[in-house]
């Protein structure tokens, strides 16, 4: 850069751009080349950059080199095709042209009148996206409701179970809260223990119920109706419903017909996390696992897993936006504006915890649009014929196991152990480790029920039948050393 | 695009992000034909877009085309070298790259694993910063301390707060919640109060202490010692103070020794919200303003707002990172790693509320090294330079009024209105929407103790000494229309 500071001078902001556009399409060119999760060991960038920020100003070029020298090695590659890690983190050229073009207008869309745009797209891409998977109307801009985007499914729940919180305190009085108890079961994200800490729930009212292999690690109905009955008798109020539709661990769908109806006796606040797979709710086959949406009074899905939109980007519907409101909203003189006060417009500050918020709605716009609806139900398909197919190798080798059904685009397996030592977890850990530590792909785990389990997630976009083969062979390959030791 | 998805091929991705440079730098170019403050009624868009998402792929240039007639008319232009209202909202160059590589790894960084690097540029950065900002040692990640990357200032004071409010949970027991006080002088930002709503603080006990004229709208020691005594008398328990280096309404600066040693002596969080006014404190002569920063558990700043780094990056430094990772922790089986149960590594989910992050350090660390310390100080100089300008300029019109001194780049003015009927506040309000409905420059407003006051914020990267003058122009303009009428 020059020496004279010129931070947005458009010309030269157009030559250094340009200049980054052919760095980045330069990286997914050659994506496969590096190893998918970093073989950094910790502590590793330290030595490599100097001991404080610079006097003087250094040019793009450098600071590429150094990119491409240090930060490359220690980067775990999510756009990777063989990237199989945890659930995906979908990039895509729509969305990030959509984050292109947020960063700069840089708006910060607090209030309406901060760009109105930010705010006006948001309600309508919301209200498109709700329609795509058949949410009932109350979700909708029009009526008293409306949609969200959220940074995260994690500030999705708390934000719902503040308002839920809110309202039971309003309700039962506020000195109530040590008695406010939460529902989910085990396998639910341990964001809603987050969200829990955060509120002040008291731990010991967060009932995390116990899901098994019975279920397919679903919450039960009759588990549920029971502690129900159990702490109502003892005193407590049953305030918060949290079901899932793909549990992270083995993508499980809670029983939301029966949850529903079991919340509206309890007039609890029934929340849907659906972060990864309501993306496979646009396609009509898929939409039955949504069925008993009707129930809830929250319904969540990340557009960042599984949707082509760049991180982050969190959509949060809602049946009652005042329930949102009225524990989040401030109103602080220097925010104060007229099409604020006549409650013309919609202000989303008083839906979030941070009151400064990006121009998201451009990607999930630029998404729906340049990709449309047919390829987006194409690409979702797309992802889960190749985790069939995974599937189906799997089920061939007898070394292995399919360990719980296969919904979406998630294969639960583990290799079985020759002698039952510890029940094949360190076997399966060390098969983890080894597959990962080849650079070749990256895959996670969880446990169930005391069982060491493999995730193979299919859903990177760059992802095709190619790569499950080759993973699939390496996997083969790690266990046959495995076995032989 | 084709009717075949390609999300992600880079040759595509290089042709049209090519072309996404072209209209951003364009839109750069011409950005001072567009109105400043938009100028749209509430619902324009809804009628301008189709009522759901379209079934098939549209071009690229159609999107374009619509962001250019749909679009832009909704934008509030914050990077308008003509915007002076609320604080600014920097993008620059080097931001902006920063942002776009950010989201071509597109990276969740919640663990160290998950990509080491994006953990490890936030330590070294964040650690520079520290330095540039002479804080003391304990807020260096080499010690008990640190440095972590939050979206906002709410999300900053939320989290300390929670950690305050759990050490003191820890200390004086579970149900001790509801004897919890929180201290601040009601110039404060607003986003502590919705800390206080979130964390279950007590309404009652969240003291907005009185600031006035007497003190340049600073908190007062007195006040302060005065209300700690009342209420440990009560049987209260003081746990929280936060002071302010540059209050949203007029820039006060809070005295931090003082408040320092009070916090000290009643053992209280002792957090320092300096979202604004940090950026300043890079320059030598400005860095007295955060002196009492030694006795702070905490301290904030926004890069996002003058400090030329794209929105949202919000530095926050505690000296015990172990008092927020109590509170934010989680620790479920899916996301555990060797690297993170040896405790080798920084898990920064444990830092912050959200689960998943963007790999933020990319953008502060382009921003230092492009730019270098020297031309950041004479960054923040100028702008300084540019509101005594202004400032000067309102002195000489005797028909206006400096309202506060002027501290940093804000100048907070007002017209005297000819007759007293309500002191001038509907006359500084119609002189503010006057100006702002030209579309020519965009002011926002504040009210300090009743009176109405304009706000003029400098801190626009593309803002240069002849928008100075004919901001000032249209302003005086507007006032002899209104004084005449």
């Amino acid at each position: 850069m020059d020496n004279e500071l010129k931070p947005m001078d458009a010309e030269q902001l157009r030559e250094h751009a340009h200049k980054m556009v052919d760095f980045i399409a330069d990286y997914y060119k050659t994506i496969e080349d590096f190893p998918v999760l970093s073989q950094v060991q910790p502590g590793y960038l330290r030595n490599l950059l100097p001991e404080s920020a610079p006097r003087n100003p250094e040019s793009l070029q450098s600071v590429l080199d150094d990119v491409q020298k240090k930060i490359f090695p220690g980067v775990t590659h999510w756009q990777s095709p063989s990237y199989f890690a945890y659930y995906p983190s979908n990039s895509s050229i729509a969305g990030f042209l959509g984050e292109m073009l947020s960063a700069a207008f840089n708006v910060i869309g607090f209030s309406w009148i901060t760009s109105p745009a930010a705010t006006e797209l948001e309600m309508i891409v919301l209200d498109w996206l709700a329609k795509l998977l058949q949410l009932p109307d109350d979700f909708l801009s029009s009526g008293k409701g409306g949609g969200v985007i959220q940074g995260t499914a994690s500030e999705a729940v708390l934000v719902v179970l503040l308002a839920a919180r809110d309202r039971a305190l309003r309700r039962f009085g506020k000195d109530s809260l040590k008695k406010l108890v939460v529902y989910a079961s085990d396998q639910t994200h341990s964001a809603l223990q987050k969200a829990c800490q955060i509120g002040g729930i008291h731990p010991e009212n967060c009932r995390l119920l116990k899901a098994d292999f019975s279920t397919n690690y679903a919450l039960s109905p009759d588990v549920l109706s029971e502690e129900l009955s159990h702490d109502t008798a003892s005193g407590l109020i049953p305030f918060f419903l949290c079901a899932t539709v793909g549990t992270t661990s083995s993508t499980a769908v809670d029983p939301l017909p029966e949850l529903g109806n079991i919340a509206k006796s309890y007039e609890m606040w029934f929340h849907i996390d659906a972060a990864y797979a309501g993306s496979a709710c646009i396609c009509p086959e898929y939409r039955q696992y949504i069925n008993g949406v009707e129930e809830a009074n929250s319904f969540n899905m990340n557009l960042h897993k599984w949707f082509l939109t760049n991180f982050d980007c969190s959509t949060l519907w809602v049946k009652d936006r005042h329930a949102l409101i009225q524990s989040l909203s401030t109103n602080p003189e220097f925010l104060k504006n007229k099409a604020s006060q006549t409650e013309m417009v919609v202000d989303y500050k008083d839906w979030q915890i941070p009151l400064g918020r990006r121009f998201r709605s451009l990607k999930v716009w630029m998404v729906l649009r340049l990709y449309g609806i047919e390829n987006l139900q194409k690409y979702i398909r797309n992802h889960i014929k190749l985790a069939e197919h995974f599937e189906a190798l799997v089920c061939k080798d007898p070394r292995f196991e399919i360990v719980t059904p296969r919904i979406f685009a998630l294969v639960c397996f583990r290799l079985l152990p020759r002698k039952n030592e510890d029940g094949g977890n360190k076997l399966n850990q060390n098969l983890l480790d080894a597959v990962n530590a080849s650079g070749n792909m990256f895959i996670s785990h969880t446990v169930l029920s005391g069982k060491y389990i493999l995730r193979f997630a299919v859903g990177a976009p760059l992802t095709e039948e190619n790569h499950i083969n080759a993973a699939w062979k390496l996997l083969q390959a790690e266990a046959s050393a495995l076995l032989a030791n």
